[in-house]
């Protein structure tokens, strides 16, 4: 039997729940199709923190780094200050094993309900692949009035003024400032995946960028993209502002196939694309690196209000579980873990509250890894 | 009887087909009211810039900056790249005219179509207070391997190589980058705005950015915000990342009285507001100096395949102009205005191809002159 040795980070609020579930559904899996999983658990998120004042360490992630693919929950608490977890700990792992595709399908499942008026499965059924490790992501920024920020006030105020002619008061001002930035091969490798996927897939790509206002990053962007496009002359590209991007989702979400996106756009979009799909309990993601360590996480937070009460919705996580054993090799078990979680769906007997029903998180695990073993 | 000047930019595509409808509508208006318009037409946009090579001139900045309130259709050709008209224009315009505030008024019409589930006009009904002039708009960025941004993909590599000495080449990279910023000043003054139009609406300002990665930035935004809300200690506020601010748009509108954010999350989440509250066809929005020269537009853009077509609908601008009238004093009309297209849309009889209808541009203004009018 195959055996496979898997990190998992349960993280935070309802992190440790939700993971217990895709465990099972995956030992379900292992068990019907002949793999064997040995679950390695760290303890990184809020609690681990205040203990030990630990993000996570170097040792770690190095040690993580020895591994195909890492099962995350969730991480994020309100007793720290936004940003300590987010960063130390999910960004950190996303950057540290260069993972640089954050790939999230957008597929609405047969009996989900939809939001959106007038939209079937069959018109909710794409994918967003997100750039994962650079642009408005890098956290350099600062604040002016010390030191070389203090030069980012004199171009903003200058070029402002000199525009035109105005005398806007610098002196007494303070600003805060971000910067981001593309690479050249940070954006050709996000944008040849795109392109590999769509041509195994309806040989479309679409591009979401802000190039008429954020010209200088987008631009580049846009010229990555054409060099990238050229190359495959038989898929069809388009271009979409972010902004108007929203209202596709909303409206014409069957025109799209694959959509390709800079980091923080990706961000926006795909929590809208999420519910789109019928909520954020049910849309998964994958942080991949295709020649390194990977990750798998369900795209919503840590809801630390429905924490220990057996209530969320497990089945974001049970499909990342399956994205990360496909990852590993194990394509047939994958595809029964989805298929799976489309036929508990359908029966709509163990559903959970945002679904219409009143099942507990375990019993929709349960559920679904008896599907599976096809009991 | 009160006479204005106003000054009018019809702009490319359908935007004269639009203006000549709000022009008709407000004219209208004016006779019932007693208050008469004298137009000044401006002829910026991409036909005169592809004749004379001149986006919008200083002079002609410096004389429009003379009048309270510019009517604006649309900027945007295809002939043009992407950025030039825009930026050359509409952000040169919003820029010089220290436009802080853009508003844009999220309300679901009785008897509009709503792509939203569930959703009534009781629920959707609330006020975006965007801020306009700072951010990611202000225009720095550029590309490595040249000068001062070397230092910049130095910035970039150095960190990310040193978080975790990783050792990524550097050398034949080039990268492309955007700063944004926001000032002091600029975001009290946009905050105070939202804080004062929810004093007089349902004392709750929600504020959107995405401090838990662009920290910097971000972080100051909540900061000032903070600083504002502590001077209006009966209004309710809360914090949201602008990624799940798109999932509350679609499943919980009914929350939001007053949303304050910055530009670059403002444009995203209005379209997608336009969106939910029926399309483009019916969100307005109004660039506001509220001391200076306001400007007002629909949020659509140029939309060139239906140039000349009568066909689209009037109705965005229609409502961008009571709100321009009203920033004239002329509430009485401004409110007949609204009123009007209200009963035009309840009456459901002259309606454009994106409300069901087969009515023409003109005919949509025709009628809503006629209601004006009381005929
Ligand atoms: C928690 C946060 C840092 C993260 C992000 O912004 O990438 C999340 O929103 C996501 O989409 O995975
Ligand atoms: C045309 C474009 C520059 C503009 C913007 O980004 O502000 C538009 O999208 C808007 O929302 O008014």
């Amino acid at each position: 039997m195959t055996q496979y040795k898997i990190p998992v980070i349960p993280g935070d609020g309802i992190g440790p729940e939700i993971i217990a579930e895709g465990r099972k559904v995956i030992d379900a899996a292992g068990e019907k199709f002949g793999f064997d999983v040995d679950w390695v658990e760290y303890p990184h998120g809020a609690d681990h923190y205040l203990e030990t004042g630990e993000l996570i360490s170097e040792d770690s992630l190095k040690e993580l780094s020895g591994y195909k693919g890492i099962y995350l929950g969730s991480i994020g608490d309100d007793r720290i200050a936004p940003g300590v977890l987010e960063k130390g700990i999910l960004l950190a792992a996303r950057f540290y094993f260069d993972q640089y595709i954050n790939l999230r399908p957008i597929k609405l499942l047969d009996g989900v309900w939809c939001p959106i008026k007038d939209k079937t499965p069959a018109d909710i059924d794409f994918t967003v692949v997100r750039e994962n490790t650079e642009d408005f992501y890098i956290g350099i920024g600062g604040r002016a009035k010390s030191g070389a920020s203090k030069d980012l006030l004199e171009v903003h105020r200058t070029l402002y003024n000199a525009k035109f002619g105005l005398d806007i008061e610098t002196d007494s001002e303070e600003i805060g400032y971000q910067i981001g930035m593309i690479s050249k091969e940070g954006t050709q490798r996000v944008i040849n995946y795109a392109f590999d996927l769509a041509e195994k897939s309806k040989k479309h790509v679409s591009s979401v960028d802000k190039a008429n206002v954020l010209s200088d990053i987008y631009g580049f962007w846009r010229e990555e993209f054409n060099s990238v496009a050229a190359k495959h002359p038989d898929v069809k590209t388009d271009f979409n502002y972010v902004d108007a991007m929203t209202m596709w989702f909303v409206k014409n979400p069957e025109w799209f196939d694959v959509v390709v996106t800079p980091n923080m756009f990706g961000d926006i979009i795909t929590d809208l694309g999420a519910m789109v799909q019928g909520g954020l309990g049910l849309a998964p993601g994958g942080n991949i690196n295709p020649e390194g360590t990977s990750m798998f996480e369900p795209i919503h937070g840590s809801a630390p209000k429905y924490k220990g009460q057996n209530k969320v919705n497990p089945i974001a996580t049970i499909w990342a579980g399956a994205m990360l054993i496909e990852q590993m090799g194990e394509k047939e078990a994958a595809d029964a873990i989805v298929s799976a979680i489309e036929t508990n769906i359908r029966e709509a007997k163990v559903q959970t509250y945002d679904m219409g029903g009143s099942a507990g998180t375990s019993d929709v695990g349960d559920d679904i890894a008896r599907i599976v073993l096809g009991k």
